[in-house]
């Protein structure tokens, strides 16, 4: 586990071939109806729907769920990326079903990236950082396996910051700062126009990469353990922010349901065909929603998942050509 | 539940004439060695702290902790803001303790800040929302207390931030947007200089003033349920934050243990003496650690915090003389 990060990353992309992350990101109400009925859970009456269960029953169905995803895809990429919101939705049990799905990923020779875009100032961000990156392992109470890198918010700026830096450095762990997200209103922030034209989250690019460059954060393989969010927008700027960031691997959301174009996703790995591992969460886990699976393979949810995972890497393979 | 959180605010702020609020952001290692002794826990000997203590002894201690600060506080502070943080730390049995402790905290007739400085994007953030700030009364599972309003972070831009207006909106909630924060590093970011000749966290306030000026949000005090984060680093761009955002209350950390001076906090306020809740999170928590309190109450260490409590309600008051 002391690895470096970005060498774990990169050398695990280069053994499947497939810069790829399937997210994790399950709606109750998504989830398979057969999977639901064996958690007792309603798959929409009259009267109730999945969004009734009690936390309990649905936090036991997503881990059912994503216990199943990752089994199914764990052959053909290298990386889960774990959306906390999901789980956090069911409170104290939903956290402890994200930690199972962790430990649970990882035990599947995953790279686990916890989705949690944690920040916050002073001791709170240390708590942030122990509970979302560190593991531990109490006499009593046994293990807690965490993700091996985790999302960050840049607002607050390096301080915020630092402590998820630090964890990666002694335990070789990983983050990810948010520099361009994949949502409608992402521009109404990180598309301000600063005084040195530069829009802001490009700025926010340069200062990651001076980040990602404090000691002992560069890999053999030349990446840092500080990588970026970065969800293509345009090609110039997407190349652009490339260009500022050399030492930054990419986390690239947007793909698949996200609409995301194959040559705007593909502006965000460099010449050599590293930099970046591309993200698709929804055209994957609810393949069995899409009809071009559910015609082929029915009620085989698990068969459509597993299908919607190939397309998936087959799509980011043909994008990056040089890989 | 349902009157409008800023007149709800407003009027609590009024009726205690204390625009103060106290953070509970408490550190394992810092809670009254008796507290800790009562929970089993290692007061620090010489192979082992209570920093080794196990997930749930740590979070039953601190919810122990937590539950006396509320019952000593609340007749002077209108509001108490819990940074989940410190219980997160502590994974599934720590978010238990931090609900408990929300809902004592309503039940102590304590408006309830929830710093959880959450935001994602699209279905993500609707989770976020609804775990953070929605209460929900299952048939089986029992009601879940959640916040009266909580932090979130500006990054994403307003569709990250949507769905907690919403429920805002429905539930009589509230939620304080970042802008300026109190840690060392925040002028990183936040002080970028843009290209209208603003600072960045200046624009934000400006943004953040539109979003809360939305369809339904101001109330009878005329003060919008979206508030901000203010922490005042000078007077001249406290008082230019302050003029850019008339509709929003300010939440302004910083007080006590961070160092703000008097001057600094009151330019938080309007004229009228409205417009700003001042926190302090460690110089009351811990006062029992301070030897001005420490040396008159011994080991009471309730009566520390309350008279830690009394004093800086009286600061506040002092700084804020139209109160």
């Amino acid at each position: 586990m002391t690895t470096h990060f970005g060498d774990r990353l990169v050398r695990a992309i280069r053994e499947k071939k497939a810069p790829a992350c399937v997210g994790l990101d399950p709606l109750i109400e998504r989830l398979p109806a057969t999977l639901l009925k064996d958690h007792g859970i309603s798959t929409g009456g009259e009267n109730d729907s999945p969004k009734d269960a009690s936390p309990r029953a649905a936090a036991e169905a997503l881990l059912a769920f994503g216990w199943e995803i990752i089994r199914v895809i764990a052959p053909y990429v290298p990386a889960v990326k774990i959306n906390i919101a999901f789980f956090e939705r069911y409170y104290a049990d939903g956290v402890r079903a994200y930690l199972e799905l962790v430990k649970h990923a990882r035990q599947a020779g995953l790279i686990v990236i916890g989705d949690v875009k944690r920040a916050d100032i002073g001791h709170s961000t240390t708590q942030y950082a122990h509970a979302q990156l560190a593991d531990i392992a109490h006499p009593e109470a046994g293990p807690v396996a965490t993700p091996d890198a985790v999302t960050v918010n840049p607002y607050f700026g390096f301080d915020a910051i630092r402590p998820f830096v630090e964890i990666a450095c002694t335990q070789g762990r990983g983050l990810f700062v948010l520099v361009q997200t994949s949502n409608e209103s992402a521009g109404e922030i990180q598309g301000l126009e600063l005084s040195d034209g530069f829009v802001l989250c490009e700025r926010v690019a340069r200062i990651v990469q001076a980040w990602a460059c404090g000691e002992d954060l560069i890999g053999t393989e030349q990446y840092s353990c500080m990588g970026a969010v970065v969800s293509p927008r345009d090609l110039t700027s997407t190349e652009r922010i490339r260009a500022l960031m050399p030492s930054c691997l990419f986390l690239v959301p947007g793909f698949g349901a996200q609409g995301r174009t194959v040559a705007e996703v593909a502006s965000c790995f460099k010449a050599d065909g590293t930099g970046a591992i591309v993200n698709a969460s929804r055209s994957v886990i609810y393949a069995y929603q899409d009809q071009r699976y559910s015609d082929r393979f029915g009620n085989d949810w698990r068969r459509c998942v597993e299908e919607g995972c190939k397309d998936f890497v087959d799509a980011i393979r043909a994008a990056v050509p040089t890989l």
